[in-house]
């Protein structure tokens, strides 16, 4: 069975991410997101749980998906899982270039570590969570960017 | 009468800037010059009064040319100035790359949201507010790249 | 009357040529659609007649564009014109290079010389005549990218 | 039984495709390394015939790897396979921009059509086949690019 | 007597900072490690004078390094030293736009002032201080990135 | 002695080149500016001999500067000038990657190779030869971009 890894911090899951995990589940047996518990020194607008819930929520009609949450390094919690493969949406050429430098120092820190990139629907291409984040802070409509889930949660955020 | 919008957080008005409205205003009967009141997470070195102000100061030689600022999402500020075209300037590739995202993410927002794009003059492509205060901070010459009367509010502020 | 120039080898015209003309005439009077005779090496695919054939009949619906064509240097047809405003359409990074030399080259050649840069459609980021033509070349479909009269001339060109 | 395809020009093939290979048969119980028979309008340096070779030598060390040819279009080359994903290796930021453009036509023609992307070992991340070829064309050492074989192929073709 | 400066923040000094110093002393009679005492708005994680001592400590074998600290502008300190050629190590895109940026400015501000640029072995181009201690934070080995003294010193800054 | 070897085709000599070549002898004793006999496929406008030339006459004042042209590769070139140190001046993003490959490659072939890269002025960051040759052929102004000696070469040529 092909199990792949999906990290991130869906801070808060998007419809991009949501396009990525749909191309995975068609290469790979099981999907496991993992949320970063942990996002550098940015405080994050969900708590993991909330994150986690979200996730789940969202993918709950993949049965090959299953959601998680991870401290500390990447490569360990791959290890932990039993999993070498690691997937990763590509955006812009910044991500691109980021994506390099961590592609190839998890490398540096486990040889068997493996990324594989899946390009998202071109309607995707250039959104993120926290581009989402600021339209939702500054009162605009996201329903074209998050399930209606998540969109709800995103206005108590701002509302509050 | 064609009249385009041009936004930014003008913290403060650089000559990049002013060269952007002097091209802006060969293709527009009007300018309306917008300083966004908020700037994202980080605190302005500028009130957005000051900010204004010196935009009209530096501007005055221009009758086209409109100063403003907004609050909010700027397709809201568009519509409610019935403007749908907005100009920004163009300087390097990660620059590059956010104007794409910008610019689909309000085309998202507003179907009739238009951005048009102009190249400073090759003395200013490398130029930003961001690096002009760093040098003022640290005590160089900074009248290459502002007007005199920004020189002195901005040695004025790192005085203090 | 503010009028722009809108220039490109357009061999042949695509969608995405035809975005750029839509977003064009919203902000000038009129558009002069301006066929390079000269695309540098390499032989084009069809005569410039051919190519302003094309564009005039799929730029029919718009009274505000005119097709013509140039040979030599791009800021002497802009000059004949009386037109200082040409129009380019934003892509990839490359392109953003590219541009970035052309348009200071042409400002040394002419400092009245200003480009203005439209984004099309997410849909046509990626497009362009080249690929179209290694598509039609190989019997793939391409009336996703191109009008059905370019479409008919494609297929007519690769079939002989 | 997960198969994907590796198209390219294999002209030839070198230790930077090798890599690409061996990262693939980690993920996919079966990879089909299929050589384009046309290159666009360079004429390639090897046959097609020669180049399914050098690869099949290259690769017989691993048996999920099988090597064929094609001519026309990538997505048609797929689904005669019955395969719906593609494996890319990726380079530099040029190579990056190419990529986005060739998914996102590919999709256009085939929406099941999935490109996946495999970052080499850095050891091979600057390495392409023309380099290969223009060091050896100057008599240049070309041990640490491309196996022995390939060595001894390139050799007699620059003599000759 | 041909005479260089490095500066940077070093915080802390990498493998990479090391490969262009052994570079630069191929080329130059002498080379003025210099470190940045300020590093704009993020907090050093090491005091400039633990900067200097570990970066002393690792290039003891060469006497060609000599190891200083600067505050306010890097062409004011290069003056200072009677220096007029700057050496920067090249990472990534990003980078390149930066110091694009950063050497045109600086010879806005001084036009004798030359940057030369350094490209480190394969091994660092995507090595930098923040990753390492992004690494050391979340307990990861830093060995392979870092000189032992350093990596001894980032280990107590995470445990405490 | 410090000595340098710049490589180019230029076909022909430009400000830029100049420029760079300027920037070099601050920081060498001595620069030896080689010209590629060989420019890969494409043919070159001026015979080598023309191109030494060209640069010779244009670059007398300096007596640092020798011309020499060279066939093969440039790692030989270097070793058999007795020099390790190769300079190369800076341009745009594309130039950047080629740059590094270029790099990273001759250092498989010799692991003394050394690269120094130069930033041109910002009036030369856009200019290249085939841009100047092709404002030449177009009947353009090129008095901005290449010596009066360079110009009359280049008139010349494309008047026959």
């Amino acid at each position: 069975m092909r199990t792949a890894l999906y990290p991130g911090s869906f801070d808060p899951v998007t419809y991009g991410h949501m396009d990525i995990m749909e191309r995975a589940i068609k290469v790979f047996d099981r999907l496991i997101v993992t949320v970063a518990r942990d996002v550098g020194s940015k405080e994050p607008t969900f708590t993991v749980e909330e994150r986690v819930e979200m996730i789940e929520a969202c993918a709950k009609q993949w049965e090959e998906v299953t959601v998680g949450s991870f401290a500390g390094l990447l490569v360990d919690c791959a290890r932990a899982c039993g999993v070498h493969t690691v997937i990763r949406g590509l955006r812009a050429v910044t991500d691109f270039e980021y994506e390099f430098q961590m592609a190839l120092t998890n490398r540096s820190l486990d040889p068997d570590f493996e990324c594989i990139y899946l390009m998202p629907s071109k309607d995707y291409t250039y959104l993120s969570s926290t581009m989402v984040k600021e339209i939702a802070r500054l009162g605009g409509d996201i329903s074209p960017f998050v399930p209606p889930l998540v969109e709800g949660k995103l206005r108590e955020k701002f509302r509050s």
